[in-house]
C-alpha cells in the first residue's frame, strides 16, 4: 500500500500494510490518506475518544466547508503536527488554531476516522437538509430496538461520528477537541465516549487483551490481514447499493455502549463464568479444549446430555457458524465513567464494530443475544448508534466527498 | 530507602529513593510498605483512578478487618500479581478472588494510597461510629465554601478514599474495582474519578505535562528530591497534632475535580490566555523571561505602568512569595467524562496535592485563586474532598493501623 504511511515526528516505520513498527509504540503515525479510512484495520490503538455529533446549520456549503477543515487537520495531527498554524507563534491577538495539549506529544498512532448518521439524511423532521437523502444508503437506518436495551438517548445517535484512537489518550482527546473546536458553530456534540483499553485485536501481530469480565476477547475478530474476509464482511463492495455508489470502499460502524454489572458479575463462581462465556477465563480456550485460538467443538458432549459448551454460552450464540458465516470487525473499548447511583462503576465495553451490512452482519447476531445469550444478564445497552464510514480520502479530496459531489 | 522497592512479574530496578528505571516504563513495580505511602512522591504515573468510599458498617472490627485485607490486596496487585489467590485455578466452584482484567499485565508502576475523611470519624449525625472521633485530627475538617464553588455532593467527600496510579490505565481500573469488589457489604462506591493524563512532575527525572488550557502545568511542584522541603511541607511533623500521633509521616490529600470550559478557552486571543497565567503557552517560561524554570520576576515593570506578569496572573496569585513560602506537592491529572448539556466537553483537571496541613497550605491559596485568578473565569469547581493520609505501612501492618490501636 504505498504511500499509506507518513512518518511524523516519530521515528518509526511502515511495514507492507501500513502498520508502524517502533521501539516506542508511541512514536507510530498513519497517514490520514489513502483506499479506506484508517482506523479500521490500523492495529488496534490502546485508547480512544468517540464523538457523535449533530450538525447546526441546514447549509449544505457550510457542512462541506467543514468536512474539508476536517480533513485537513485530521491529516497534520495525524502526522504528529498541530492543527491549522499551531498553538504558539501565530498573532497573539488571534485565539491559536491548536489547542496545545499535545504539543509535546508524538503522533502516537493516532487515527481519526469520520462516518455519516441516518440524521444526516433526513432529520428528525424529515428534512433533506443537504440535499443529500437520495443517496442514503439503504442499510443506513435506525438499528431496531432489541430486548435488553435501555438506551439513554443523550449517549445515542449522531448526524455525525469521529473515532479517534491512539495510544496515547492525551492525543485521542487533543483530537476530538480541536475538530469540535473547528467546527464551533456549525456542529456540536452530542455525545462522547472515552475507552482506556481496547478490546480487540486487528491485527494477527497483536495479543488479546481482556474485557471487564476478566476475559480475553475478540479472539476470532477480522484481521487486517485477511484482505479476503475484509473485502466479503467489512468493506462494502461498489454494487452493493445503487443508491449508495459513495460508500464503495466504506464500511457501516455500529456503536454499543455496553455497562456490564460487573459487581453481580464477580460474584459467580469461576465455574459458572467460563460457562456464560463458553471459554476457560486463564488462557481463553474454549471448553471443548485447545488453546485460544483452537475452533470451538460445539457438538463435543459434556454432563446430563449437555454439550460441554453449553447452548446460551456467548461464545456460541455469536459464532459465525451460528449466522451465516458472517463475521465483524471488531474495534471496542473498555470504559469507566464514574459510578453509578447504586455505588456501582458505571463500567463496561464501548462496542465498536465494523460490518459490509448491518442488516445482515449485526442485528441477527445481536437479536441472538438478546435472546439466547447467558451474558445478557450481566448486560445493559444504555447506547447505541450507526454510521456510514465512506471510503479512503484521496489526494487532494475531503472525506466524504464523493457523497456530495 | 532499603526494601522499598519490589520487582513484579517486571523486571525493573530500583534507583535509590526507590523510584524504577527501566526500559518500558510499564515495567516498573513499587513496593507498598515503606515509611511513607507510596503514591504521593512516587514519580507521578501517566494514570488515575481515584474512588472515595462510604462505610457501611458501624462495627470497628470489620473496618479493621477491611483494611487488612486491602493491605494485602494492594500489596499482590502493585507487585503485578492477582489479589487474593487469583483470578483462575482455585475452586470452579466459588468466585475468583481476583477479577481477571489485568491478568497478563505487569505492575505498570501501580501504587495504591489510602485516606480517611473527616466523616469517618464523625458522621454526618455526629456518631462516632468506630471509636476513632478523639483522635480526629485539627486539621481534618471538612473545607470551606469557596468563591466559584459549585459543588455535587455525589462528587464530593468521602469516609475512605483510594488513589491508584498507574502507567496503564486497565492497571489502576482493575486495583479500584477489586479493592470494592473486597469491600463489597463493608463499603461502597461514593465516587470515582478517572484521570487520563498527569499534569504535575514529582521528580527532577520527569519533563513537564500539559493540562487542557495547553499550558505546562506543575512547573513549580515539591518534588521528590527535594526532602528538606517534603517535610516542611508535605509529611506531617511528629509534633504537629498531639490529638493525632498516629498521622505523623502521612500527609493530607486535597482533591478538587475543576471543570474547564475549554470551549470559552478556545475563543481566548493566545495572548490574552499567556496573561491569564503568567507565562508562555510554548516553552512555559515565564512573561517575564528566561525558560520555564526561571523564576517569574515580578517586579519587572510592563506597558501602561503595569508588571508585565499581571497583578491577576495565575502564576503570580498562587505563588509561595504570596503565601508565606508554602508550597504544595501536586498530583493532578487531567480528565474527560464525555460532554455537557451543552455540546462542549465536561473535562478539565482533577486537582490532587498533599500538603502537611490543608489551613496553612492549601486553603488560603484556593481563597486567592478565588478573589483574585484571571483563570477563575474559566473553571468551575464540581467536586471537593479531603482525606488525612496515613503514614507508610511497615511490616506486618495494616494501612492506617496506628489510628485503631
Amino acid at each position: 500500500m504505498a504511500g499509506a504511511f507518513a512518518v511524523g515526528r516519530g521515528t518509526a516505520h511502515a511495514g507492507p500494510d501500513g502498520a508502524a513498527t517502533a521501539g516506542d509504540v508511541r512514536q507510530a503515525a498513519y497517514a490520514f490518506r489513502g483506499a479506506h479510512q484508517a482506523g479500521i484495520v490500523t492495529p488496534a490503538q490502546d485508547r480512544l475518544h468517540f464523538a457523535a455529533f449533530d450538525v447546526l446549520t441546514d447549509d449544505r456549503e457550510e457542512l462541506v466547508s467543514l468536512l474539508q477543515r476536517w480533513t485537513l487537520a485530521s491529516e497534520q495531527m495525524t502526522a504528529g503536527e498541530p492543527a491549522g498554524d499551531g498553538a504558539v507563534g501565530g498573532d497573539v491577538r488571534l485565539p491559536p488554531d491548536d489547542t496545545g495539549e499535545a504539543l509535546d506529544l508524538p503522533a502516537s498512532g493516532l487515527t481519526v476516522t469520520f462516518g455519516f448518521g441516518p440524521s444526516l439524511f433526513r432529520d428528525a423532521d424529515g428534512r433533506d437538509r443537504f440535499a443529500i437523502a437520495d443517496r442514503q444508503p439503504e442499510a443506513l437506518r435506525d438499528l431496531p430496538h432489541f430486548p435488553g436495551d435501555v438506551l439513554d438517548p443523550a449517549r445515542s445517535g449522531g448526524d455525525l461520528c469521529v473515532q479517534a484512537c491512539a495510544d496515547d489518550p492525551q492525543v485521542a482527546v487533543h483530537a476530538i477537541r480541536n475538530l469540535a473546536r473547528i467546527g464551533f458553530g456549525t456542529v456540536a456534540v452530542r455525545w462522547s465516549q472515552l475507552g482506556f483499553g481496547r478490546t480487540s485485536t486487528t491485527s494477527t501481530s497483536q495479543s488479546t487483551p481482556r474485557n471487564l469480565f476478566g476475559f480475553k476477547d475478540g479472539t476470532a475478530n477480522v484481521k487486517a490481514e485477511e484482505s479476503a474476509a475484509l473485502d466479503e464482511h467489512v468493506w462494502v463492495g461498489s454494487g452493493d447499493d445503487p443508491r449508495a455508489d459513495w460508500l464503495a470502499g466504506g464500511s457501516y460502524l455500529v456503536a454499543r455502549r455496553i455497562n456490564m454489572t460487573i459487581e453481580v458479575w464477580d460474584r459467580q463462581p469461576l465455574g459458572d463464568q467460563e460457562m456464560f462465556v463458553g471459554r476457560t477465563k486463564g488462557a481463553g480456550a474454549p471448553l471443548s479444549g485447545g488453546e485460544e485460538h483452537t475452533a470451538p467443538d460445539f457438538d463435543m458432549p459434556g454432563s446430563n446430555d449437555q454439550p460441554v459448551i453449553p447452548v446460551d454460552a456467548h461464545v456460541r450464540v455469536v459464532h459465525p457458524g451460528q449466522h451465516g458465516g458472517v463475521r465483524m470487525l471488531r474495534r471496542g473499548y473498555n470504559f469507566v465513567d464514574g459510578s453509578d447511583a447504586l455505588g456501582g462503576l458505571d463500567a463496561g465495553l464501548f462496542f465498536i464494530a465494523y460490518v459490509r451490512d448491518p442488516a445482515t452482519h449485526f442485528v441477527p447476531v445481536q437479536l441472538a443475544m438478546s435472546k439466547s445469550d447467558a451474558l445478557v444478564e450481566y448486560l445493559k445497552f444504555t447506547g447505541s448508534a450507526l454510521f456510514a464510514v465512506p471510503p479512503g480520502v484521496g489526494p487532494g479530496e475531503h472525506v466524504g466527498q464523493a457523497l456530495f459531489t
